[in-house]
């Protein structure tokens, strides 16, 4: 790995230019934050222009004292002609502008294909991916540090969460000893969902109670100077039936087992096809209904899943969740995950927690 | 006002269908949840697709049980091959597709123009906008509740802010505060800023400690079933400044009169043109960078803005944040933000809190 984040962004995507462009909250794309090296802000509306000659940041002046000290020359403007007219300025001359397909919407490509006068737009969604999924040192400390405080958190919670306690209330204590514990806000709605809701993968906590029988699965995760981390856990409110107890057993084996798997080199799809199929072999056939992982960085989801169709492989130094789950609507779902480093010798957990079964 | 939300957008985007579409988080449309009138899920990759038989909503099934009771017809696909087919099948015969291009990925519209199979794009953004802006019942009652949580925190904290502590020890108190009076989460991250740091609207709360003679800028909002409200409140450490008090004074006027204006049928830029008056008149011209206010609904930014530059008038039923400032940069800054509603007799403030002169 050489050169500037910005110089390997350019060389993989082969344009003139690469163009990272905000629109308004929450249509930021945090490659904004990754070449200019900028840890706040908001930056709505203002994009980083990657040239062989550097980079400039394009930035209103409501953010002029924020982006000081970031990383590439600023330019400030004041109202979105001045905005147009930079943009203009900085990519004359330009025959292909990359930009990343889905991080950018369509009003920003248009406006870009405006100011820069018939250039040709070019996806460099898969270089930009490329060059973020390999964390660098800096990153890693930073995601190691998310991690530490929701592992913190994972240990805590077999003594605050309580029968009689609402999802809504689990998550915001959940969320309370998060920030407690050093987390810049939450990087996602903490997920608390007890009994059949958790066989709902995205459930947002609501008003039930929990009682006495239900599964308790908590997904949620810190924020350390930008970098996330993604941890769940299930827990038990009293002894699990025996479907429960197999599925536990399930998963965590699939886990354990999918994660000795993550090595540099391996194919992406391995860790998947073994987790599936412990699932599969334990009664459980396709009730694990997402893929067995998603890089996460300075997004909770970023770059490649590892997912039974991916075709690409692990490389040293990408930083992935680790979640397989078994979901069986109506009744009860099951998931764990950690945060896995991909080092040089294998995997790297991140995050830690009990991981045997923990009945409340 | 008569039609269903899915009817009042087809008719004003005078297009044959209008497609909502979400990317991976945080790349989602909240026009998904106001069509199908869902209040949990993530629902990455899903689609609402309207058109004059009725929505459908085309939905992983990861999220087939989140979507349930959803105002739609579902379809369910477990691969991105079958997202497209139902795309496909759904968008049949159709030859211009309204799309949000303000809310789309440039990836999401291609991908949506080879499923529709050579139909024409068009911007239905200003449709879209036009008809969230006017808010029925249930969406006011949703953001009154969520106003009410904001105000209640608001009132705290001359209790909970204390020399000695960090702004992001602040945000911490003040996200954990939001939540136990029954905010979902926080619609956007908490800003704290101390001394010099609330020059910078948008400064994201770090290590600075609170100390005698610092203002204290704190922006917060509270979500209630997927609807904001967005609050500012400026206090001080012990005795301000001559130029600080002055500056307080200009923006409470500011605020005051601006908020009287927000009338059905004046201009959208006329709170502006009050409150950039009386802030010019106090000695502080060039110090509001900002436009007046935002509208806001399901997302903290949507809409118009109250701006110099807008054109439009303001109408019965809207909401919008209302929030002149003044910046000093290296030195400090005041902001004071309400919610506002515009209702038949004119503005409402939906937030409240002591907007007098608050000394810590």
């Amino acid at each position: 790995m050489s050169g500037g984040r910005a110089e390997r962004i350019l060389e993989l995507s082969e344009a003139d230019a690469v163009v990272i462009m905000n629109s308004r909250e929450p249509f930021l794309d945090p490659s904004f934050w990754y070449v200019s090296q900028v840890s706040g802000g908001l930056f709505e509306s203002c994009a980083a222009v990657l040239r062989p000659g550097g980079t400039e940041l394009i930035v209103s002046s409501m953010e002029a004292e924020e982006a000081e000290g970031a990383s590439g020359t600023l330019r400030i403007y004041s109202n979105s002609e001045e905005l147009d007219d930079l943009l203009h300025d900085a990519l004359d001359g330009t025959s292909v502008i990359g930009v990343n397909y889905s991080r950018i919407t369509l009003a920003g490509a248009e406006r870009l294909r405006k100011a820069a006068g018939g250039a040709e737009l070019k996806d460099a969604g898969k270089a930009i991916d490329a060059v973020r999924s390999i964390k660098d040192e800096d990153e890693l400390e930073r995601i190691g540090r998310a991690c530490e405080i929701a592992s913190r958190v994972a240990e805590e919670l077999p003594a605050i969460i309580r029968r009689g306690m609402s999802e809504q209330q689990a998550a915001a204590e959940i969320d309370s000893l998060l920030r407690k514990e050093g987390s810049e806000g939450t990087p996602f709605n903490t997920i608390v969902a007890f009994g059949q809701n958790a066989a709902k993968p995205h459930h947002s906590p609501g008003p039930k109670i929990l009682e006495d029988g239900m599964a308790v699965l908590c997904d949620f995760g810190a924020s350390y100077r930008r970098y996330c981390s993604d941890l769940t856990r299930t827990m038990f409110a009293g002894e699990p039936r025996e479907e429960e107890r197999r599925a536990y057993e399930a998963v965590a084996m699939a886990q354990e087992q999918g994660v000795l798997a993550m090595n540099p080199g391996e194919r992406a799809s391995e860790p998947d096809r073994i987790a599936r199929g412990i699932i599969d072999a334990a009664g459980f056939a396709g009730r694990f209904i997402h893929s067995f992982g998603h890089e996460l960085g300075l997004s909770v989801h970023e770059g490649g899943v590892m997912s039974a169709r991916s075709q690409h492989l692990l490389q040293e130094g990408m930083v992935s969740s680790a979640e397989p789950g078994i979901y069986i609507p109506g009744s009860f779902g099951v998931r764990i995950e950690d945060t896995v480093h991909i080092g040089p010798e294998g995997p790297r957990r991140l995050t830690s927690f009990d991981r045997s079964l923990t009945i409340l």
